[in-house]
């Protein structure tokens, strides 16, 4: 049977003009550690809850970047967010007070590749000038809506990824300087069969070939093509399953792959098991290590393809598998 | 302070080539039970629960808007979709066997007008040629997800609303006969400080105000420009507010308003207390009821403002309010 090719989008008026991001104490203590806008050493920061200072995140995320280019929220035409809470509060909640147009968005741990891509589509038709892409994630709060409480003191498997405490926003608008947002391949959802809530990995590793394997296509490029390919966090497990899928087709796409779950932290001397994941773990590497390299020259050109596993807990007590998807966004200084 | 006012934004070249509705026994008993292209009058739809249950319930619609106008999967180029449930499962397991690029999108029940004016400005960019906007909702799922377990058998406020079980499906493409999509205007998220639970149609109200008078400030229009003015599930409660702000305006939206979450049900013959609501209300009443008046000229141009409570069990248990948000799609014969 045919199969639904879909479309790879290009622009050629859209930028990123400003990026922050905000993470926890333990991705401050990581490889990138000063490489991020603020960090918020107490888990709550201040709030009553971890879902709260999840929200504060993306709040103080927005700002910062809002701030680095003087702009106010007046100035803006739309907001396009998204994060791993339940009804996404994170981002309602968060977001809430700047009183911008919003668009709430949900592809779990893709979400800032999603949002990224609607942001560049939007602007480079011209619908608005300023649009920001934000999101987050929260260990604290992502443990127990998705796995146990955390008080629960359960032994994790060592399959398992580590959300990550952290957000990134970027603000889209019409080309100017670099980073500038080239192209854009939306994801199919991928069933792989995967029903461990503790291997998120395996279950977005389809989904990540699958992307990129039609971006590639439609664009005619290759792995080589592109300074690096950074996935969003499919951590060891996952990205060893997307190595062995593009072996299959003679590309080795370790050479030119690094994933944002495996860079986050130092696996060696931080208990991360397989690596970070959560929508807030590729957002603060884009925003935080990223997007200035581009904008300065030193990485010419990436191809972002944020994973993200459509994970369910009431699905999965069903019997239900997990199913994965990955947005791939073309990030480039030229 | 200056408040962010947004844009609104316009379409020449998106149009809606086909639609369908599947709803269940309740909704089917209602006014315009006759005008849905399915009824599944068993509340699991043969699956085993009320969530697969509501995920059939998205696959059955699309599967009927793509036949109505004999297109296949490989024909499309990107789904919108969302819907109520935790991490969006009833639109993710309903629509991934499809395997067409998919947004996954969270607007609670304004999630059919987020979709729509995605879908619209996509195509109208040019970026899809075929784009599918997809919801739902279920009674069953939604009760016991909000609120209570069905079983618990708890008495229902007078002003809370009955979660529709229903969906929608509309395909999106470029202009060739009515039903157009014009201009859509995005909506901001609005806390009204409603915290309660049974009382949506209230914490939506102020969002809808909002988004309408943008709308028609943008576009130079009144509500007498328009034929009527659809609102998504207000309900009773919400509608009767609604006019209440108009009011203040001096104007009498109550002359061309209709609210889906009034229409669905019978309310003297119904037990639904305040209306229908969930996304998959107005998402049937629009696919139902509405675009094939539209298409005839019956009805020559409606404002749909499809009004979402962006409701969070876990942060109303924190205390937290419930805030509203409203985008409106305007619907037209020419």
């Amino acid at each position: 049977m045919a199969i639904c090719e879909g479309k790879t989008w290009k622009f050629g008026n859209a930028s990123i003009a400003s990026w922050a991001s905000v993470v926890g104490k333990v991705e401050s203590d990581g490889p990138y550690g000063d490489e991020f806008d603020e960090v918020v050493e107490d888990n709550k920061g201040g709030a009553e809850t971890w879902e709260q200072a999840e929200a504060q995140l993306q709040n103080k995320s927005l700002k910062h970047a809002l701030d680095k280019v003087n702009l106010t929220p007046e100035n803006m035409d739309l907001i396009v967010a998204g994060d791993l809470l339940n009804q996404c509060t994170g981002s309602s909640y968060g977001l809430k007070d700047f009183y911008i147009p919003f668009l709430g968005v949900y592809g779990a741990c893709s979400t800032f590749a999603e949002s990224l891509l609607i942001a560049a589509a939007l602007v480079n038709a011209g619908y608005v000038e300023n649009c920001a892409a934000v999101t987050s994630s929260h260990f604290s709060s992502a443990e127990r809506q998705f796995r146990f409480p955390l008080n629960y003191g359960g032994v994790r498997a060592p399959t398992a990824q580590w959300t990550a405490t952290a957000s990134g926003a970027a603000i889209v608008t019409s080309a100017l300087e670099p980073p500038f947002i080239r192209s854009a391949t939306v994801g199919k959802i991928q069933d792989m069969g995967i029903n461990d809530l503790n291997n998120m990995g395996a279950a977005m590793a389809g989904a990540a070939y699958d992307t990129l394997t039609r971006h590639f296509k439609h664009m005619g490029t290759h792995p080589e093509s592109y300074d690096l390919i950074v996935t969003g966090d499919l951590g060891q497990v996952g990205s060893d399953l997307l190595h062995d899928l593009f072996r299959r087709d003679g590309i080795a796409l370790d050479k030119w792959h690094k994933d944002c779950g495996l860079m986050l932290y130092d696996r060696e001397r931080q208990d991360v098991h397989a690596g970070g994941s959560g929508c807030g773990c590729s957002a603060s590497m884009i925003c935080g290590h990223f997007l200035s390299r581009i904008r300065s020259g030193d990485i010419r050109r990436i191809l972002y393809a944020a994973t993200g596993a459509l994970m369910s807990p009431t699905m999965v007590q069903q019997g239900g598998n997990i199913p994965g998807i990955c947005h791939a966004v073309e990030i480039s200084y030229n």
